[in-house]
């Protein structure tokens, strides 16, 4: 009897997390004779933890292959990270517990940095505790933090989302800047890294083209030459658009400093606040707009070359589980720049756990308000390709599946430490 | 010789503003001997009143078939309004100068309500102060508040852009909230009527579905009416999505009445307003996102029956001023719902000018919190079809134009009254 696989999905979801989905899903049903049941975990690892299964096999080949199109996570994500082992044992004993129960081999988990860390713990419960199992992380983030790999998947489309957008907005503020509003925000999702926000840099061909200024979380926010920058693109070309790293809140809010300063940045975020400050220091009238989900929700604009990646990594991690791999992360490798070239290849899990990777300092100007060429050349082929879904009635048909539980065997219930 | 034309862009821009432009152009090309050159003003009757108009002439034909899928105004929009007569003869005699010197007979605007009452003052210049001339008022608002016509181009894509935002944002939203965000809100554009918000309500295709609550500017916002809403969505569905319209701003303010509320509002918008009222009244995690102008410059996602639409205007417009017409707007006209079939027609500017069209009570549910299916039945054609940009290197290929000046005949110049 070939054992089951488990397949969960963690963290924050991205647009593409899905295709990783049926990436894993299409390939295990290809190998019956190796793999039973992919079985899915309700909300993540939480679903392994409650013995709370999805059973996969329960939905048709077209709801896996319209996994290709559908944002967020179909089988729920969560936000729980499991601790080490010393602290956290009871966790361990009953994921092996559930497991167990249910023939569990192998383990695709689908998730980011602190991912990672459990998902190489995943694979030493064999050593450690008896239990064998393959352990494959397939990565996922929109925030292009994970070390070892090219890129993540779900990078690419909010990188793309960030770019079109930009553009856009840029093109309407310019037509209206002679007499309505000069300066426009946006600000995007990004929390340590400005890879996100250095993606709005693609928009711009050349100069004057929008975005005029990139606000990234590596360079420290200096109020002085902000206005400075903003105020040199309005008097060069009408104009200044900005793209603004959610990322950038925390240092911008300390040099801020005064109590209600914060309590304004609590309520409104980062873009409102940089807004008032262009109002009230240069006059000049303004909007902002806040992508917040939109942008790692957005399918409906997702990266071609992304989908395929997200792809690939799902159904490498499968095969890598069939070759008798496990502790690793499938990697996306580069092998030339333009055209974009790439294979899927691994990394050892105890590299890449816990380790982010920010933007390279050469990958911003020296002034540190956009990007550099060499920057240009690495993010430019990830946002290649529209991989368009299937509207209907004037909106995308996403699936939502059955998600039909596995019958619990275990008597037991777990309680979930916070 | 056949005399030339003035076209130009009022008011907010939009993602199709532009292909109205194109109608009216390549139309105009089509009759070289009735119209000569088509002159554009800079910015709007900016353009016109300093004679600082644009010659579409040199053009080439590619560079305005461009026009179809580039967002904003490529001529540049303005805002502002043309007084009365009484209050302002200098600004139309002015006017009459510039077309006088440049031979212009025909006038087509393309703007909203307040454009329209332009439109319709330039009309009247012959029977007035003895210039005669042809206007035209080629409609355009994404706020969809124009009388007597189905709809206002413009619009349509800005609802398919809320209805695929909240679909996705509902998805992401939907997935994460065993353990995160509970509660999502898209703030979107529309200053006093709701028809933007509602068309988020295309969304939801059945019974929790996203949105699940709907804030429009036509009902007085209930504080205890909202909390209970959400509540029970989320305790039905797991999560609640809501699109609030900007336009509910001033009456939700003016309920929380106290300056500190009114300095934050100023400050970050209505969707953190409610986002913290969300929070700290029923202790739901929650994220909300602004649309502000990636809304109306999303042409990366247009409507395609707005796009047509947009078109027709503009074509239709040229059509009318050579069979002799001025005083009037183009109009779309529904013949039926479902298939969409529709028309252009005409209704006369002064029953069109200064008119706003709001939702009717009997498009919203009781509650006030959704759209009825009679407003569905309105809205659904308007977001039908997809219309892409072309793409080079990930992003949307816009076009820029020349924009060449009309060489000035006139040696005064004119100061805009404010």
């Amino acid at each position: 009897m070939p054992r089951n696989a488990f397949y969960a999905q963690s963290g924050g979801v991205t647009a593409v997390i899905n295709v990783s989905a049926q990436g894993v899903i299409e390939t295990a049903r290809k190998h019956p004779d190796r793999i039973g049941k992919v079985y899915a975990g309700r909300n993540g690892i939480i679903g392994a933890l409650t013995e709370d299964l999805i059973d996969t096999s329960r939905e048709s080949d077209a709801a896996i292959a319209a996994l290709r199109y559908t944002p967020s996570g179909a089988f729920g994500s969560c936000r729980h990270k499991l601790k080490g082992f010393d602290t956290n044992l009871a966790e361990y004993e009953r994921l092996i517990e559930v497991f167990r129960a249910h023939d569990i081999g192998y383990f695709f988990y689908n998730g980011g940095g602190d991912s990672a860390d459990t998902c190489l713990k995943v694979s030493q419960l064999g050593d450690k505790l008896g239990y064998p199992i393959q352990a494959i992380h397939v990565p996922k983030t929109m925030d292009n933090d994970l070390p070892l790999t090219d890129c993540c998947p779900g990078f690419g489309s909010v990188a793309k989302y960030t770019a079109v957008s930009i553009r856009e907005a840029g093109y309407d503020v310019r037509s209206m800047a002679k007499t309505s509003t000069k300066v426009f925000i946006l600000e995007v999702l990004g929390r340590h890294a400005g890879w996100t926000a250095a993606a709005g840099g693609l928009a711009a061909d050349q100069p004057g083209d929008a975005p005029q200024v990139i606000l990234f979380p590596e360079i420290v926010f200096d109020e002085a030459k902000f206005l400075a920058a903003v105020d040199a693109a309005v008097k060069a070309h009408g104009f200044c658009a900005i793209v603004a790293s959610e990322g950038l809140r925390l240092e911008f809010l300390s040099e801020a400093g005064t109590k209600d300063a914060f309590g304004h940045a609590q309520l409104g975020g980062l873009a409102p606040l940089l807004a008032k400050l262009v109002g009230d220091k240069l006059k000049y009238k303004y909007h902002y707009a806040i992508a917040d989900y939109l942008m790692r929700a957005a399918r409906h604009i997702a990266s071609k070359t992304d989908v395929e990646q997200s792809y690939a990594v799902g159904k490498s991690a499968v095969e890598l589980a069939l070759a008798g791999k496990s502790g690793v992360m499938v990697t996306i490798e580069r092998q030339s720049d333009s055209p974009y070239v790439w294979t899927t290849g691994t990394a050892p899990l105890d590299k890449v756990a816990n380790v982010e990777k920010k933007m390279p300092r050469d990958y911003i100007t020296d002034d540190g308000f956009h990007i550099t060429d060499k920057c240009r050349r690495y993010l430019s082929p990830l946002i290649q390709g529209e991989d368009y879904p299937p509207y209907a009635n004037g909106v995308p048909q996403y699936v939502t599946l059955k998600n039909a539980a596995v019958p619990r065997k275990l008597k037991t219930a777990f309680e979930l430490k916070k």
